[in-house]
């Protein structure tokens, strides 16, 4: 089977590997899309913050299609389409352990979702990055018809934002100089965008809501500015959310904004114990996330398709695309 | 019956007035002890963000005791031992209506609350600064002997912090700089206070807490240095409140510690609907706050008692004190 | 001016009066829709909860229209289209105080708010009904398109609750044995309306959720029996509201099943502090609620209107209609 | 070594086997105390609600000391007194795996917690069911001095959570017929045991407590009928925790009291996630529980200690201890 693997710092290698071999409490998954990550390149540069060595098959956004059981397994049959979690227990797939980016890899039934008929296999290799944005949502809380939401960011985290607050029935205002990416989230929901580039975003934010500002704030770029402008934007009274990853940097905050407007502000990491909820949520309220996907490659071409996943000013997020059948 | 009355921007006057006659639907009360707060003095300046009109009698801080009750009051009699709250509709007590710097005064029922018998009529006219300090630490929420409460600010709410944090079983560190201001801190339950000038603060405080930071941090200085501080010191998953107030200032934030730390905080103005909890509180921890107050004057020395309340390194907290009987 | 007066027990009247004048701190408002409420019905009966006397103007379920506004009022014009809460500090609107049953009426700006364009009067009659619904599913917390509401009973505030909870997203089931309360439960976007005389009301849930029971219970009957139904279909981990009203009866409940399915319940009253979200998710969400007014009649037919309310077979909401103008 | 093993449905033994082997990533722990729990019994009667097999060697509330480490053993070291969590992935330490009562057992470091200095291998052993009633006094949220919490039985469970509130500062009151527990509970901190036999209890709450009922109501009898009565005792606004398990019974319940009540009410399962902070708790605020301890029994005693376990009107907690040594 072909697998992507990255054997050195910037070193990626498509090789024909064995199909391996599940034991009686393990099940055998054809991968069928795979997601390039930020945090996959981070790996291929040697410089991801959990413990891993090279070679790794990495892959940690993905939906496939069981092949085989191992004889304990009952939950799962061969042909039951799936989506999986990434943080098993202390490992976390396609990092400390192999993921998905090859033909064929093994999983335990435990981490596996059953992807609804309603999902495509692109939406499937989705759900990990929405179930972030979901996850945010449900911290602000309450997010309905009676909010407008501003989301800072128009990346995979923050157009999951978007889709997902303008599925609850919020105006939602997005906020995102590229043009490629604000057009997405116009697409998947945004009733605005706005071009931080175009003048004081506190200003364009105001007036934009009638000087009320938004009730529900989501900050996914990761800019430590950014981070400030989120206070300036808030309503009294507002739900805030910081999804958005920056390590070290810091910028000038008017942080006494807190306690004058009475917000409530909460920090997540990943979308721990959501998935159900999700997939149920994808699989009613409709969203069409297909926008996100801006390049698919086969596995032969990943060097490609990585590349392509860098070039962020083009792409939002990019696929690989497998079909192997046994 | 003598007044303190603010009757132009810095004039301060103790005027002979006759007593108010009170509706039928009113009591009148006697001044026992007012303190006097910083909002006072923003008031005597002319600055205070509520509208108002001088002459004024300030006083929003305050203990009493009834002494008449209009024809169709039925919750008190004369004699009882009361508090008020301030905020009273859309007025503010001793604001934008008179207040309770007065020999006399008339309030009304629903805006009164026993004072019960543990406690002194100082400890009574510390209610007010107290339950912002409860508020904040019930905001945090669940705080108990499994937390290490860190406490900016060693001021009236600082100081409530720090007492309510102990009563409540939690380890206490207090960031104070001012000698006088730590060693009330320490009476009133701190078990470590850190003087921010001796050293980085968030170095101090890991030093104090084994690398761990603290699970709750309350701010309550109003500097926004120290609001930065406030990330840093906080400990993975910690709750954190604002209560300290800054208008308009600035300054550089590690903004991503809200996000890597997974941090819950929330703004908060005042106290609202949390005083009989207080007094409860109050009666059963049996906390001694009367340390806070460190002058204390008759209403005929009211100027000089508002200038030691305004020289806050010689003072924390400054109360009139009344005799008056009918 | 024509108005409903109760004038005794049992006695309506619908009486010529003058229209009253207003002071300089209010504004009259000229009526358009009055729903008729259970609690008006008390009220008529002489045993309504709160303190009052006869003749009383009842009304607390309305929309009208600003006529007249008084020297010192800023927020409102002639010609604004208005409704309002019914809870005025210690006093009840159309209970303790002369409420919205006449042509004209005296109302405080405070207690006000606009009615947005895309609602009609007949809506705007209908806001403080389905507030108590919408309350409900706040309580429940983050109802969205993963969720199965189960909603008991389908009065005006169990249909707010269905429409409410369609409108976010969420799979509907109401349970309802009248035809044409189930009917209008369907039109308001209830996906299943189940017919509790039908069979055991837990397995008809169970049936319909494939095993697994509401994430969402609202008890809106007050019915006791009704109430334990509810612990029998909530899912595991499902958040619970009791909105329906039963004073003293009690009814067999499998009560450990709070805490084995780790349920989460609240009990509520009323809608406090959330009619400026109401108005907000009304104006966006687009639902439409005229269904549930089953009769309309004008202030001369008070009498009727009043019988046609206590016909509960026929009649959803029946709702007086004004039209005078000045 | 001596090991207590249940080798069919009630069949006690206790046999001499080998000391186990750990492997590279496991520590070899000498138990010291280990608790007789109700469901060890019925483990032993061979009606669990968890799949195992005979003959397994129970003990899930236990405190011991590391004898030897594994080679990747990095966490702890020989000496180190620990105890362990009982809910390990989907197994059941002491249910589905083998568990400690016996000389010596094999654990992961991921399942163990260092017990403090301050807290005695009794205190170990006690740790697991005082962290589920610490568990449902963080649940009921923010217990302080200002509440009066009422605690239904005082087995193992309800004297851990009278004992937690009571250290929290909160006035507690503890139901309970039996003579022995009522005794416990007020050794550990129960300012009044009411005897529910003794009248009824909602007359006796409301005279202990002038009438307001209890503002927190910990439910942990596991009675159907002691479960509605929770409904009468609470204050209006009560926050209740049901932890008390019962499977299928039922009683007449005033259910109309949680909306009129307005109450928040949550059910719970076990302590999920709060060792470490009932740790830090137990610690610091140097709580007795060994008053629970009411028989001590060497493990060549097991069926004498397993005897007195059942006896509870005698016994409210029975330990085995242990002592060997390598």
């Amino acid at each position: 089977m072909k697998a992507l693997r990255f054997t050195a710092a910037d070193a990626v290698s498509v090789d024909e590997l064995e199909v391996p071999r599940i034991a009686a409490d393990e099940v055998l998954v054809a991968a069928r899309s795979v997601g390039i990550c930020h945090s996959d390149v981070e790996l291929l540069e040697g410089r991801y913050i959990i413990p891993f060595s090279y070679p790794v098959i990495p892959g940690h956004e993905w939906s496939g299609q069981i092949v085989e059981t191992g004889a304990d397994v009952t939950e799962f049959a061969p042909g039951d389409r799936v989506v999986g979690e990434c943080v098993i227990g202390d490992d976390h797939f396609g990092f400390s352990i192999s993921g998905a980016a090859a033909e064929f890899f093994v999983a335990k039934p435990a981490w596996l979702h059953r992807l609804p008929d309603s999902l495509s296999f692109t939406d499937g290799a989705l759900v990990e990055p929405f179930s972030c944005g979901y996850h945010a949502l449900m911290k602000a809380g309450n997010v309905n018809a009676s909010d407008t939401v501003v989301v800072f960011g128009a990346g995979p985290i923050g157009l999951g934002v978007t889709a997902g607050a303008a599925a609850l029935g919020a105006r939602t205002i997005t906020v995102e100089p590229a043009a490629g990416r604000a057009e997405a989230a116009r697409k998947l929901g945004a009733e605005v965008v706005l071009d931080p580039t175009a003048g004081p975003i506190a200003e364009q934010v105001a007036e934009a809501t009638g000087g009320a500002g938004g009730t529900v704030v989501i900050e996914a770029t990761g800019r430590p500015s950014v981070m400030a402008d989120v206070l300036d934007v808030a309503a009294h009274g507002a739900r805030v959310v910081y999804v958005g990853i920056d390590v070290g940097g810091s910028a000038p905050a008017k942080l006494g904004l807190i306690q004058s407007k009475e917000l409530s502000i909460r920090g997540i990491i990943g979308s721990p114990g959501v998935w159900p909820e999700t997939l149920r949520f994808l699989d009613r309220a409709g969203l069409d996330l297909s926008d996100l996907v801006t390049g698919r490659f086969p596995v032969e071409r990943a060097a490609e398709a990585i590349t392509a996943s860098r070039d962020t000013a083009k792409n939002i997020k990019v696929h690989l695309e497998f079909g192997a059948a046994r």
